[in-house]
């Protein structure tokens, strides 16, 4: 270029990121045995688009305690306003009203995709990330959330989870009944004292306690405002997470029919336990909510152990449907997040996450032979076997070998001149060459020997290679 | 609701679609089997994000001659514009400089997800569709332009059109050189040639011969401007498109080096050929340019029978990552066009097609028994079995077999207070009942016979359903 352009920085915007080979690969093998366990319960894929307009998709973003919440949108040249999906949940509830009159009902469906928050991006925090839900609409009954759960754990038992994971379930109808018995009535102080409740497991009666008055100050010295109960109020909701259920409350009846439902079909509490400090999602449900929680302790960036926590939930949300048409649409259902779980499993090892293998790759000796080199790589893809001919401007040998090196192949085939007038190739094994390599010491030793190294025919190429694969 | 709310349509924006099980599952197989061609190519896969910094994208789509040609662009909260990708190629380019330190060289990947156009939809139109790309990125010289070729060929053998599809390539340099000849200088005049070369295939020589000078009129009498050369100049073109290429063209060269690998590695003129007529992306290529052309008839919206015609193709493009980086950088690629690649599929019966086989359904005959049908469910599942206990409202027994015949339902499961007692299932085999109800005309007979159902006890349940579905 002799003409000086400014040149463009190539980056990402910010919350955004590439995705590589090996997690690809580990991904979507995770996927594939989610989708298995959704299959088997009977549930069917739909595919929705990932942008709609703007009046359908709502406002419901599950956490509206977050810092910048909000959705990705832009106008149609119609002036319309479209979004960029925030969640699985809201375009099926649209999907469902518009489908309605031909889909089986109840409408048991899974997807799986990627979600847009337009919100501040953090460490492990996405603005695209990958969601995995499974939904029941049309089911009013329990034994609908009760199959959730079953469904959560099975899941987690599928990817190898089994011991470190407990699916909690609790009930927006019973904490509503806590908060109507302690007489708390300001949207603000129901935030307050749910969002207390909701840290039991962080901070123990004792914590809640604090947060459910003046509030509680942390070993940092930072202090949480607390929901500034009266004591006779904070004692009714403490009441209620040392264990005490509210009486005659559909909440607690729904909650039980549940529990009935694990017992028949075997999940017992390691797996499945009805948890009174759930909160989850807090003006999206309208009865059952639940959460997978694993169990086992990692570290935060503090360097202290916690639980890994939430990697996914959901809950009843009969409301959703009631946009669009005017008879009630009961609905259930969960959200996975595909990548929070992929990086659990990565730390208890049970994400697959080795790089591919690379193919074998046909060195190019002689610039005007590029057509023999051609015919040998077009001989072992018709084989099925994995390779290239090497395509980069280099001439130098070592930087092809280097090549091969870095894609990971198996193997190098090699014919120059020499090797051409006799009718053979070399072949440089290079797992084997790799292994050699570091049991010599010496370089002279090492260039003599040329570990895994060897010579075939020229028309033993996909036999030799065959074999040498097989014994890798 | 007693409060009259206005309703929302549930609908989605111009020129979007939902997909359906069979459709995802159908294009799911093709895109598995494109895959494996790609990867025993020794292509790796890659991924980036929709959404991109609108900067970095850059305007190159390929057919700025379409209404309307744009992207779907956003502001970000700090005034940054953001833009979805509108393919795979600008996302690639990017990710390759960003990434230019660590990558092999070449770098050889590919990519399949969806991208976005801001333009007026039509009859088989969308705003966002799948493509599936690979490109070889750092690979100067006509073997990689070669390989692309070849590649698409076995991809389209791969996918049972042999025989039904040509592979066809061309060079810039070829066109270029003709256009310089002819003395054709106004990038007018110039695409006007280049979409009258274009016409070849559909109009013959004399038809572009026309487009050439004043202009077409076609049968239904509208006519199309010509590119309004002299016949001096029309006469180089048409020389070219007769089959005689430009003298000392650097693009013919190349042309001939790509011919002669074709042919070490078997590739025939039924698979891929030199074609002159080829023209694709006018602003975006720099070399050899080529696409994959469906040669069986269709017929089109006027009835009238016309061939297929693209479904992929694609270039060299050396320009493209220049744009973030002073050295050069060749580059060269494809991309399928995956829902328009479907939909030839599915006229030549080469797409897989058919609905999932739905879930065995255990009907609820007791409402307060769901507890021993979940038992049953649970039972089935854990024996790998496709399984659901009905979660709808009704109490109605022909509305529960219903909803199992629409989920395409193998068998329901039956255990009311009669069975129970006797500690039996009743078993209805829904395809055995289809057939069975087919040969009988007598509705009196129908209810006699009870066609597909049989009896079995209650500890039976998991082998006898297993054995039903080995024998469907």
């Amino acid at each position: 270029m002799t003409e000086k352009t400014k040149l463009i920085a190539p980056r990402l915007p910010r919350g955004f990121e590439d995705r590589t080979p090996g997690d690809i690969a580990a991904v979507g093998q995770m996927i594939e045995t989610i989708r298995k366990v959704y299959e088997r319960y009977g549930f069917d894929p739909v595919e929705t688009p990932l942008l709609e307009l703007t009046e359908t998709l709502g406002k419901f973003l599950p956490d509206t305690d977050r810092p910048n919440a909000g959705v990705f949108s832009l106008q149609d040249d119609d002036e319309q306003w479209m979004s960029l999906r925030y969640d699985l949940t809201a375009p099926l509830a649209r999907y469902f009203a518009e489908n309605f009159e031909t889909l089986p009902k109840p409408y048991r469906s899974y997807r799986q995709g990627y979600v847009f928050r337009n919100e501040k991006p953090g460490p492990g925090r996405f603005r695209q990330f990958m969601q995995f839900d499974a939904d029941t609409v049309g089911a009013p009954g329990p034994e609908a959330d009760a199959e959730m759960c079953m469904m959560m754990a099975d899941v987690m038992d599928a990817l190898g989870l089994a011991g470190k994971y407990v699916v909690r379930a609790n009930n927006r109808k019973v904490l509503d009944g806590v908060l109507e018995a302690a007489g708390v009535t300001s949207d603000e102080q129901k935030l307050a004292v749910l969002r207390a409740v909701d840290k039991l497991d962080k901070f123990g009666q004792e914590g809640v306690k604090l947060l459910l008055g003046a509030g509680r100050k942390d070993e940092s010295g930072d202090f949480t405002k607390g929901a500034d109960l009266t004591d006779a109020q904070a004692a009714v909701v403490l009441d209620y997470v040392a264990g005490k259920p509210p009486a005659d409350n559909e909440g607690v009846t729904e909650l039980d029919a549940m529990q009935t439902l694990f017992d028949a079909a075997g999940y017992g509490p390691d797996r499945i336990k009805i948890d009174p400090s759930v909160v989850r999602g807090l003006e999206y449900y309208t009865g059952p909510v639940f959460e997978i929680e694993l169990t086992f302790k990692v570290q935060n960036e503090k360097g202290q152990d916690v639980v890994f926590g939430s990697v996914g939930g959901g809950g009843r949300y009969d409301g959703l449907v009631s946009r669009f048409r005017r008879e009630p649409v009961p609905a259930t259902g969960f959200s996975i997040g595909v990548s929070r779980l992929a990086n659990a499993l990565k730390l208890t090892g049970n994400l697959g996450s080795k790089e591919p293998v690379g193919p074998v790759v046909v060195l190019v000796m002689d610039k005007d032979q590029t057509a023999r080199y051609q015919a040998m790589v077009s001989e072992l893809r018709k084989a099925g076997i994995r390779a290239e001919m090497f395509l980069g401007s280099t001439k130098n040998f070592g930087k092809q070998v280097a090549y091969a090196d870095k894609r990971n192949a198996p193997a190098v085939v090699i014919e120059g001149s020499q090797e051409r007038e006799q009718g053979i190739l070399q072949i440089k094994d290079l797992v084997a060459g790799k292994q050699a390599a570091e049991a010599i010491t010496d370089n002279a030793e090492w260039k003599a020997a040329r570990p895994g190294q060897f010579e075939i025919k020229r028309e033993d190429l996909v036999p030799a290679i065959q074999k040498l694969l097989s014994e890798q």
